[in-house]
């Protein structure tokens, strides 16, 4: 471990912009440690003014190449770019492939981007809590957009990319036998549509079964006045990344009205249940920790079911209800 | 919602084979009420002879089609086969797009075959005791086998299907530049992977990447003494089928060893955390449900953190560490 840094020059260092003392206060919230949490509400409060976009697509769909296409193009426009990668990684090994991170290696050595992957190393549910925290650092640190990129699948994925002010679902022409987003259960949580490979021919296909999707009425969330627009967008040919860019401004503008006042609230109460599961969490295991390895072999056993040890052990911890 | 039948009744019917009675508990399960918790109970210690087999790949692997072609061999060797399919379905809607179901219609009306998908209805967590629950169910109902199938992305997802006594992760030729299970994090927990849609003249390639990456060494977890094997299977043509066969039987075999006791005790400890999880949450939400919308919108507002708000209210439900 690096030097303690004291969370109260930590936080005015984030707030000036420093990229170490970011990406210091970042591995603290993944971290989950307890002593990272009065930071992190203090960057809670300070956060709320950059334009949170989440972007999300099952594999293969051509998401971190979008996600690195606009990137570029938002920097090339004067802004400030992060990007949160939420990377599946090894339950086991606890290493993130980065594979995709690759691709963005065009924007390396830039000081207005900065890409991190979340490690998610099994911590479940913690990682929507870490992945969020991030994104007010960033927000805090002064970058202007911040990009939430998740694969899309998975219950914790698709809560963490409905957390932005912006989601974007992307879809890839020939991608199986099926519009993925449906699959996914993607379709009903986009702002905006956007079918990557437009410069191959077979997303004219893609696009148009979208677009019949939508017109079915799998579109329900979607805030009143908002009509989501499906964008082809070709990384290759450059085709739609302007239109996109256009897009997700006017979605950003129409999310700060007071028409945006029930999403926020939404994601605030979100954001409040998955900081309080980890705390609860968090005491349940300090709680049992000693006696959960002779409890498993038990159960393993079926010498006792989990409904019954569970109660036991979460009466211990909980006030009764008087 | 139909006429209520008593616990007793309903696991002595269940334990007797009877459908209807499997799949009400089955749906008592999913909708997670503290009333069926008892019933649950009971079941655990009935359950523990079937054979757990969780298979899993990313969208497009061609996972459903290897479960539907699997539970059709099994079935031919005279096994009752069950299938619980975690499906991932709209966080808004709270459907199911039940398409891959389809697949299966050539089983449709075999008593010895029982295919449920499980509604996940944004319970995050909650998926992965309720999916553990049905299997149960369908243990003590008389099911010889029984196939978790989830899509292999996703933290929950991931955990459940290692909640099995076998895992078999699922790649196809072809689906993107990168092999598949790696880019998901799934490499390390087969303990076998197959390769689908082994006709295909690109099914080699794709046979000799995992073989290569498990060559490196990327397999850590799996039990000692197992040798993962990869197996080219060909729902069309049959090719592979009795392979893979042959490789869940012998890995069931494996499994039931005093060599297998870590990993039922493993699998044991993660039930009992997700379970604490599940009643600590229902409290949790019962004792915090009238103050939240008004926080949320404090905590939209940033004049309030997510941390101190939710310490406050853990703080009111739980006991002092003294």
């Amino acid at each position: 471990m690096s030097r303690y840094v004291p969370s109260e020059d930590l936080i005015a260092r984030v707030a000036a912009g420093e990229i170490a003392a970011i990406a210091r206060l970042i591995s603290r919230a993944e971290a989950g440690a307890a002593e990272a949490r009065p930071a992190l509400s203090s960057i809670y409060r300070l956060a709320g003014r950059a334009h949170v976009v989440g972007i999300t697509g099952v594999p293969g769909s051509g998401k971190s190449t979008l996600v690195a296409t606009l990137a570029a193009a938002l920097r090339a426009a004067g802004h400030k770019v992060a990007v949160v990668a939420i990377d599946p990684s090894s339950p086991y090994s606890g290493g993130s492939i980065l594979g995709d991170r690759i691709r963005m290696s065009a924007l390396a050595g830039d000081p207005g981007v900065y890409i991190r992957s979340m490690a998610t190393r099994g911590a479940v549910g913690g990682m929507a809590r870490a992945t969020l925290d991030a994104v007010d650092i960033l927000d805090v640190g002064g970058f202007d957009t911040i990009v939430i990129e998740t694969v899309g699948v998975g219950q914790d994925e698709v809560e963490i990319v409905k957390a932005s002010a912006t989601t974007i679902v992307v879809s890839a022409p020939g991608l199986g036998d099926d519009v993925q987003a449906i699959k996914a259960g993607m379709l009903e949580i986009a702002d905006i549509h956007v079918v990557s490979k437009a410069d191959r021919s077979d997303a004219n296909r893609t696009l148009a079964d979208i677009k019949h999707m939508m017109a079915l009425g799998l579109r329900a969330g979607v805030a009143a006045g908002w009509t989501v627009p499906v964008i082809g967008v070709s990384s290759y040919s450059g085709e739609g990344v302007e239109l996109l860019l256009a897009a997700i401004a006017s979605h950003g503008e129409a999310a700060r009205t007071p028409a945006g006042d029930a999403r926020r609230a939404t994601i605030a109460d979100f954001r409040l249940a998955k900081t309080a599961e980890a705390i609860l969490l968090d005491r349940f295991t300090a709680a049992t920790a000693p006696r959960r390895a002779a409890l498993g072999i038990r159960l393993s056993r079926r010498e006792a079911d989990p409904y019954s040890l569970a109660s036991e052990l979460v009466e211990t911890l909980i006030k009764d209800p008087t």
